[in-house]
């Protein structure tokens, strides 16, 4: 058998087996060794191979693919330092549990460590950063090797699925020449045509001895309080929706937790906490006895600041990915546990709490702080806040809205409200960066219904080359930019009152008139005057094709103080109901 | 002693320290959990803090720094992704032997690996990517703690620095809060005020009886060539000239040697190999005995197949860096010993060999081959050739050549000839990516005379975002973009030859205008029309401030048949002329 029938089997092999463990799409960069995988990919009848030329986007398309469809997508990319650039999207997969799988090529054993051109070592390329790692053995054409190439696919493809998802990486060592021989039974395979090995994935789940226990602890506990953070599961909604229900908890649901928006029951939903709870006879008001939380740390630092202070109180994190997510050490009970399984199964063991005040009383403050949004809404100016409050009618039904980070996602925390709308919010929240925003919101836009990405200035142009996909591939996005000049979210910061620095540390302001790049990509850009013609633009262009850009120009300074206006405006309502109330 | 107090004592230390060792430039990426370290180094009277927004180009940017300067660069950057940004320019660093000192702020060890905003394990992030890593102590105000600061910043400089340099990363946990206390006396240090210790750094060299054997081994040889890769080393060019003289043999100059450029003797600088020894007859005639190899591996794919095939010859590979470059194990005696000292030692050993036909063979098909570079330089249509031939007479007297990797940095190869000016011809060639190369050309630009920058397309576009150094910064570059609408080296390669998914997967045409991105970067671009315009423009612009593009266009496949076209062509003057010589 010649090498390149020992290559093309063996990577053919590699390949039906990706489709078959439910990977459809790979994001290909385009390079030298990692040739003839990618030419058996582009054979694949059914594999759907985007291409990308930059790998930190293409690893950051990969995730918004993976991210949107809950199904691991995989990157292909040559040696050296290509295989480098994948790092910052490998890093937010694994701190946000986005599977992934990772094929790098390489130089065979000969080639490394001896200079040889484009050769780095890339063993364990990625650290602790991917579940997994394998070194591919070099193509052989014999049927243990090809049982080996399938089964490696099959499991990696289950790993990166496995709670908690995350990325995994096989390295693959290539020889020239590296042509494979593509045919038309190139797919067919000898054994097994179908799949090889079809991995059954479980859930983590407690007996229920267990979930008796917890239901004993709960019985009776009025000043209780569930907080659900970032979770990506479908069922989780309508299980603790009623499991609040059950034990007469409120529900403090960040915005990336999915219960903010949806037809589920939201009367226990309390989306305002992250401005009420600044307050500090709020906190006392409102001290839990017992906290049950679910899913990622929740995006509000008032949230943390509240759970930090309540230190003595029972505290019960849920994790199916059987995680260590508690910064502050607050957690009395770790479970290991699926989160909607944990809901349903501790259902069956509860008696309904009674209707309770404490409920009541978080409503409250939630209905007075709503009330009192009037301060952001009635802005005449363009304003960050505003924007996002705005944002529940100006989107489309069934739009899913991706959010970039640093000050973004922290207005949607603090404006963005309840609704029944069916909006889907997503953003890179495993670990914060402003990097890849765009290509991760891209790679989500091939997958939602209508795509709305609101960022900053800073943030855009972190990714901006990203744009290119949607150039590409024609992919439909409208991009709500936040233009502030700089890096809003340090004029909050204690930073701020040292002035001498300030700008050129913090502020950074780069005076980028964008509208040149987006027509680059050829994007649409428009610079919005005021909120009429904002929400003009917004209805006009709901069935837009390819990159619609909207600019909204802010000021750091006045949004600033327009936030601290409103928080110090609550603040005082909240005291004065607070102390009338007790 | 407060927390304010002993961040501020501890940093300000490290910092002083970073000076004292040598270290001008930092280039710092803005966050939050940086801000001591930033807010210390902006306050510092001598070091040039340069704000870089993408840690991708930042350290990109901080690489062209070091490259240029032969000095270490800093860089430093917040937690989480932003530091696995920094990740493609540190294994180029580490490559290409360039000296960098990473500064990655963390998050405390009570806030790791438990759901923290922006944390992420940064313990050994790069891996066997940097020479040194160090996990840095807890900010404390006390004369230990404060001289294992300073010692630990000397170390990380001088390990940076020392051969073979590269890459070192020290991980610095910071609580908060995050604000230094800046008063005048901020850099006034207690001890040793004008530096820690200083680091005296030595360099191989052999014993005198080793330098007597290799004279003895080589004397009398005729067969002798010396190849030169990429060196960094100011005192390399005379001192193997010399080497060269006495022993007669030729030196085969890679352009990233130095060699090719400057006011040492040229009689046996041979440049065109590239393109004879693509001849069978040429490498017939011209077999070696010995070889003598410094530098890193030249670029030249014929000339390391003729390396290759003469697995026969004695070769002495002389690494000043103790590596192992040498990818098709031909070295015979592998000498780790400062490569100028080598040849000033050994010339003490060598009586001059007696002058040989084979230098004169050498030189001969040298000649021949420039005869022949008429095909090349009376092509009336723009080409990507006969811009590299043209580059020596266009470029000033003192200029920096930036180049490019992908076709550029090999048509410089076989299109760069001899000259007489002062050029410096730099490249990313530690791991050839296309990844940062114009933030690299404009951190060197910081301290070269007149920077040209030449590179396709793609290279461009996959670090478009770099060029905002040159706005921030007002950076003079001139950048020659040959934008041939995609990967013009794939269509040398054999996959070519397979059309049906040739453009999706290597071709990756853009289609990019990107006059507009260089406008948004305040640029100044020309399209150039023909080669007296890009004559003209060339002159006119030499004291023009700023970003200049001038985009030649060109196209693949008439590229591809030129170049076949000058390599058949001199092919068969080679093999008339071997013929008839023998």
């Amino acid at each position: 058998m010649g090498h390149q029938e020992s290559l093309t089997a063996y990577i053919a092999a590699f390949v039906a087996e990706l489709y078959s463990s439910g990977i459809t799409d790979v994001v290909v960069s385009p390079g030298s060794r990692s040739t003839p995988m990618a030419m058996v990919m582009a054979e694949h009848p059914e594999l759907k191979v985007h291409i990308h030329v930059d790998e930190r986007s293409a690893a950051f398309f990969a995730l918004g693919i993976a991210k949107a469809t809950n199904r691991p997508a995989a990157i292909l990319c040559t040696s050296g330092t290509a295989a480098a650039n994948y790092f910052p999207a490998i890093v937010e997969a694994h701190s946000s549990r986005v599977p992934l799988v990772v094929l790098t090529a390489d130089r065979p054993h000969e080639l490394r460590e001896v200079g040889a051109p484009q050769a780095i070592n890339q063993i364990h390329l990625y650290g602790q950063h991917v579940k997994w790692f394998a070194e591919m053995a070099l193509p052989e054409e014999n049927r243990e090797i090809i049982r080996y190439a399938r089964t490696v696919c099959a499991r990696a493809a289950a790993i990166a699925a496995q709670a908690p998802a995350g990325p995994v990486h096989l390295n693959f060592p290539f020889r020239e020449p590296l042509i494979p021989k593509l045919d038309e039974e190139l797919f067919q395979l000898e054994e097994r045509p179908k799949g090889y090995v079809k991995v059954q994935s479980g859930e983590l789940t407690l007996e229920n001895n267990h979930f008796q226990d917890i239901a004993e602890k709960l019985k009776g506990k009025e000043r209780g309080i569930i907080v659900c953070g970032n979770t990506s599961d479908n069922r989780f909604a309508m299980a603790v929706t009623r499991l609040s229900e059950a034990l007469n908890f409120p529900i403090l649901a960040d915005p990336l937790s999915q219960l903010r928006s949806g037809s589920h029951n939201q009367d226990n939903i309390i989306e305002t906490y992250d401005t009420f709870l600044r307050n500090e006879d709020a906190k006392t008001f409102l001290k839990p006895e017992v906290v049950l939380r679910f899913g990622a740390m929740p995006i509000s630092k008032a949230l943390s600041n509240f759970l930090k202070e309540n230190h003595g109180a029972e505290q019960f994190v849920i994790d199916g990915g059987g995680g260590w997510r508690d910064p502050a050490a607050l957690s009395t009970e770790m479970i290991f546990c699926n989160e909607a399984i944990f809901c349903e199964q501790l259902l069956c063991f509860l008696d309904t709490n009674s209707s309770s005040g404490f409920l009541q009383d978080w409503q409250s403050l939630n209905v007075l702080t709503k009330e009192n949004m009037s301060l952001v809404k009635d802005l005449t100016e363009l304003s960050e806040g505003k924007l996002f409050y705005q944002l529940v009618d100006m989107l489309p039904e069934g739009a899913t809205l991706f959010v970039g980070n640093s000050m973004p996602i922290r207005d949607l925390d603090s404006f963005f409200l309840n609704n029944d709308k069916s909006i889907k919010v997503m953003a890179n929240r495993g670990a914060n960066g402003i990097d890849g925003t765009v290509s991760t919101a891209l790679g989500a836009a091939l997958y939602s219904k209508s795509l709305y990405l609101v960022l900053g200035d800073l943030t855009f142009f972190h990714d901006l080359n990203g744009l290119i996909a949607a150039k590409l591939y024609n992919i439909d996005i409208h991009i709500i930019l936040v233009n502030n000049n700089g890096g809003g979210i340090f004029s909050f910061l204690p930073q701020s009152e040292h002035p001498k620095n300030f700008e050129l540390l913090f502020g950074t302001p780069l005076n980028l008139e964008f509208e040149h790049a987006v027509r680059m990509f050829n994007g649409k850009f428009t610079k919005i005057k005021d909120w009429n013609h904002l929400d003009m633009e917004m209805k006009n262009t709901i069935e837009n094709s390819g990159i619609h850009v909207f600019e909204v120009v802010t000021n750091r300074d006045s949004n600033r103080d327009e936030h601290r206006e409103f928080w110090r405006t609550v603040s005082q309502e909240i005291s004065n109901f607070v102390n009338g109330a007790q």
